[in-house]
């Protein structure tokens, strides 16, 4: 399964760096491949000052040796071996009309003493984060993620958009991140699904990202802003760097883990304000955003 | 002693913002009076957009009340009522040949069921961030924290002075905040020092802050920078925004304890870039810069 994962989402690195590229028609991703001292690497995409995409990473990696100590205390065990790969992504544009986007998808396999598999789960999702919120873009995002789900279960885009709703809570904001999407872990084998299906699953939610995204790319792209419309997406920005400096599981465990930091923190915006006190101005879209970030909404 | 401190940190709090407004002699503090919902409140100044001050404040709060969970598991008590104040301010110079400092007083207590005080103690410190370093300044500053502990124990600046090279390191990325400058906490009464000698020592502290940054302010205000020394600086605010928010725990106490977000995050900079990997140039002032930061150095 590690092989066939990993040869997966090596061909959708491929596939989606590709595409974003003649989507953006200026700039092209600069690769670093590198090896992480206690076993494996990573292949490491980044694009910056693109006509479309101000900074943008899309990475793999298959890390692999002892567990680290933080994995041993969450799963309360003395000793043992692991295998985890994933793709990562996160784009920021540089037109504030434009969402980021972020997605992720994992395999994790844990090893008893004679090296067989006791643990063994998929995970990921992806979510959108808009700086003004066109509705039907919100619909269309979370209509594909849907049609990604309802094949393998009739439950698993409810659930699963819960659980992004409640992943990406800027808690100490007291607002959502941004408009969500979906999220899904710890997905195991059990009685209902073999492993394969897993993996039939979370390829599947793969297949769907560039779908789920580049329509609202085309749609919006052409629409001229004002320095006002860009200090305000740099301010949401802001938020975006507290959600996944303070919360977000996957960077804090990469910093923690001695994971490539600027694999990892690729994932923060090129250009960031704080502005003391920000108010938005009564009944502009700008508060219509805050209005939209401040509960979870059904989108379909 | 809490009414003593309060008091201490009102009048300090004036003579700070009155002499930064006289040196900026461009933008005025912004005042806001706040009150915690469990008891007590704070009053926030900040700056933004001066002359020389592009962004900063100077904030005192005090709070008291029940003890939040976290310091319940910290000091391992099922309850117990505390009361803590203090001052703290950063301040984001515009001109990158300028650099930030941060510094904090503060004072602690707890009581037992019938009211009296079962823990007491001063805390605080402050640290120069440079982005380009002039290492008489670094001196300059270093001197003067030293002069402020001199008088007080032989041996405070040299301890005190390890702790804050200790405390502002941002282990992700093995480098230091800052060139350092003094920390403490826990500064209890003991047979050596009585709660007034503490108080005596933290106050001196505070009282040599101006005369430890601001001749630094005169000394460099007028050179000339370029956006390529502006970039530097934005990028390097970066590492600033990555401290506070992954590793001080001031700040992660105040986003968990349901502290006041606006005066907390006060002190992450105005305007911060990341740039993906980004790099030196061999033998740059930029390149000095990070060498400077590798490892604490004795500056005196």
């Amino acid at each position: 399964m590690k092989k066939q994962f990993y040869n997966y989402i090596e061909n959708l690195q491929e596939t989606i760096t590709s595409k974003l590229e003649e989507v953006d028609g200026l700039a092209k991703f600069k690769e670093d491949i590198w090896k992480r001292k206690e076993g494996g690497g990573g292949r490491t995409r980044v694009i910056e000052n693109g006509a479309i995409f101000e900074k943008g990473g899309v990475n793999i990696s298959a890390v692999h040796g002892e567990l680290p100590e933080v994995l041993r205390n969450q799963f309360q065990v003395k000793e043992g071996h692991f295998f985890a790969c994933g793709l990562s992504l996160v784009l920021h544009p540089k037109n504030p009309f434009l969402p980021t986007v972020h997605a992720n998808w994992r395999y994790f396999e844990m090893y008893n003493e004679a090296g067989a598999i006791v643990k063994q789960w998929f995970g990921g999702g992806q979510d959108l984060t808009p700086y003004y919120l066109f509705e039907e873009d919100a619909i269309h995002f979370h209509t594909v993620c849907k049609a990604a789900c309802d094949p393998y279960h009739s439950e698993f885009y409810r659930k699963f958009k819960k659980n992004c709703d409640d992943y990406f809570w800027n808690s100490h904001r007291n607002e959502a991140r941004g408009i969500g999407g979906i999220f899904f872990d710890y997905l195991k084998e059990t009685d209902e699904f073999s492993i394969e299906d897993r993996f039939n699953f979370v390829t599947e939610v793969g297949n769907h990202f560039l779908e789920s995204y580049l329509p609202i790319i085309a749609k919006r792209r052409e629409l001229k802003f004002t320095s006002a419309h860009k200090n305000w997406q740099e301010i949401r920005r802001g938020r975006y760097v507290e959600f996944n400096l303070v919360h977000d599981r996957g960077t804090l465990f990469g910093l923690k883990t001695n994971g490539r930091i600027e694999s990892i923190l690729m994932s923060l915006p090129p250009h960031v304000q704080w502005v003391y006190n920000h108010q938005t101005i009564k009944n502009s879209k700008e508060e219509a955003l805050l209005k939209v970030l401040s509960k979870p909404i059904d989108w379909i």
